[in-house]
C-alpha cells in the first residue's frame, strides 16, 4: 500500500471495539516507530505498554479527574471545538482500546521533543498499515505518569497512544489544500497554482 | 513497499548530488505530510520550498555564520559526537540539496510542535518512498527565517528538511533493541523478551 493511501485513509477514533491486537503486530508498529530518527540518534524515547484491563481503568479514572478540572478553564473556541467532535472530559477510550502505548521522552537530550513527535508520526502510520485506528491522547497533566509507573528523573509522559479497532465511524475534518500551505522562496507566493 | 522497510533503509545524509527533484514527486511527499493529524486539526504548518540557487546560496552563508558561534560554545560530548560523524560549522548540504523545505510552526495553536514534527515523520517516509535522502537541519537560531522569508507573526522556522540524492554512502549509527526501550506495566520490566 503506498505511503499516500495510508495517510490519507488514516483516521482518529475516539471509540474502540475491546478486541485485542496481536504481539506480532505491535512489536510491527513499535519496530518501525524505533527506526525514526532522533537529535544525535539519542532515541529519547521508551514505551510503557499496558494492556491490564485493571491498569487502564485506573488510568482513564486519573485521566478523567485530571480533564474535568481542566475543561473548567478551557478557553471558548476550545470547548466549541471538542463539543463538535463530541470530545470532553470523558476518555472512555483508555479502557476500550486493547493497547494503550504510554510515550516517554528523555528531557535531556537534544531535540528530544521533535525526535519524540516525529516517531510518534511513524508509528501512527505504521499502526494504519496494520489496520488498526489509532488515538493520540495527551493528558492535560502528565505528572502524575512518573510516580504511576515508576519513571527515573529527566524522562516524562508524552503522550498516550491508544490502538485499536474502531467501534465507531470515524469523521474527518479534512485538510488545507496544498497550493494554501506550500510557498515559493518567500511566505504567500504559492508554489503550487492548483 | 512495506513501511518497516521504508524506516530501516531511510538514511540520514550530510552531502546531496545537485540533481533536481520532480514536482510531481515533491507534491507527493507534500501531499502525504499535509494529511497527518495535528492538535484540534490546525494544521499548524506551512512550507517554504527553495529551489534557487542563489538564494540557497546566502541560506547556506546566514546558517554558516550562525553555527560558526554555535559551535564555540557546544559541550564536549556534542563536539565529540559531531566530529565522529563529520558534522561541523559547514552546512554544504544547504546549497547542494536541490530542494530545502522550509518548515515554519504556527506558535499559537494547541499542541503545534508535537503536530508540526508528527507531520515531519509522515515527510521523511514519503521521501524515502520516492527514493530520496533526507536531512532535517534545524539552525541552532532560525529567527532570521522570519524577516528572511517575510513569515507573520506567531510562525516560527522549526526546521529545514533538505531533500535529494545522496553524494556520500549513508552511514547507520543503529538503533536500541525493542527489548531494550518497550516496558510493560512499569518503567524497566521488559515487554519483549528478545
Amino acid at each position: 500500500m503506498a505511503l499516500i493511501d495510508l495517510a490519507r485513509e488514516r483516521r482518529s477514533i475516539r471509540r474502540f471495539r475491546r478486541d485485542p491486537i496481536s504481539d506480532e503486530d505491535l512489536r510491527y508498529i513499535l519496530e518501525v516507530a524505533h527506526y525514526a530518527p532522533s537529535g544525535a540518534n539519542r532515541q529519547p524515547w521508551r514505551f510503557v505498554i499496558v494492556k491490564d484491563p485493571n491498569l487502564k481503568k485506573r488510568i482513564r479514572e486519573i485521566c478523567e479527574e485530571i480533564e474535568r478540572e481542566f475543561y473548567k478553564h478551557v478557553p471558548e473556541w476550545f470547548r466549541n471545538f471538542a463539543r463538535e467532535r463530541g470530545i470532553s472530559w470523558r476518555k472512555p477510550h483508555l479502557e476500550e482500546a486493547p493497547v494503550l502505548i504510554h510515550v516517554f521522552g528523555y528531557r535531556r537530550s537534544p531535540h528530544w521533543k521533535e525526535s519524540v513527535w516525529l516517531m510518534i508520526g511513524y508509528l501512527l502510520l505504521a499502526a494504519a498499515e496494520k489496520g488498526y485506528a489509532t488515538l493520540t491522547y495527551t493528558p492535560s497533566d502528565t505528572r502524575w505518569a512518573n510516580e504511576f509507573f515508576n519513571v527515573p528523573e529527566n524522562w516524562g509522559l508524552e503522550t498516550i497512544i491508544n490502538i485499536g479497532y474502531p467501534a465507531q465511524e470515524p469523521s474527518y475534518p479534512g485538510r488545507l489544500e496544498l497550493s494554501e500551505i506550500c510557498y515559493e522562496n518567500s511566505w504567500g507566493i504559492k508554489y503550487f497554482k492548483e
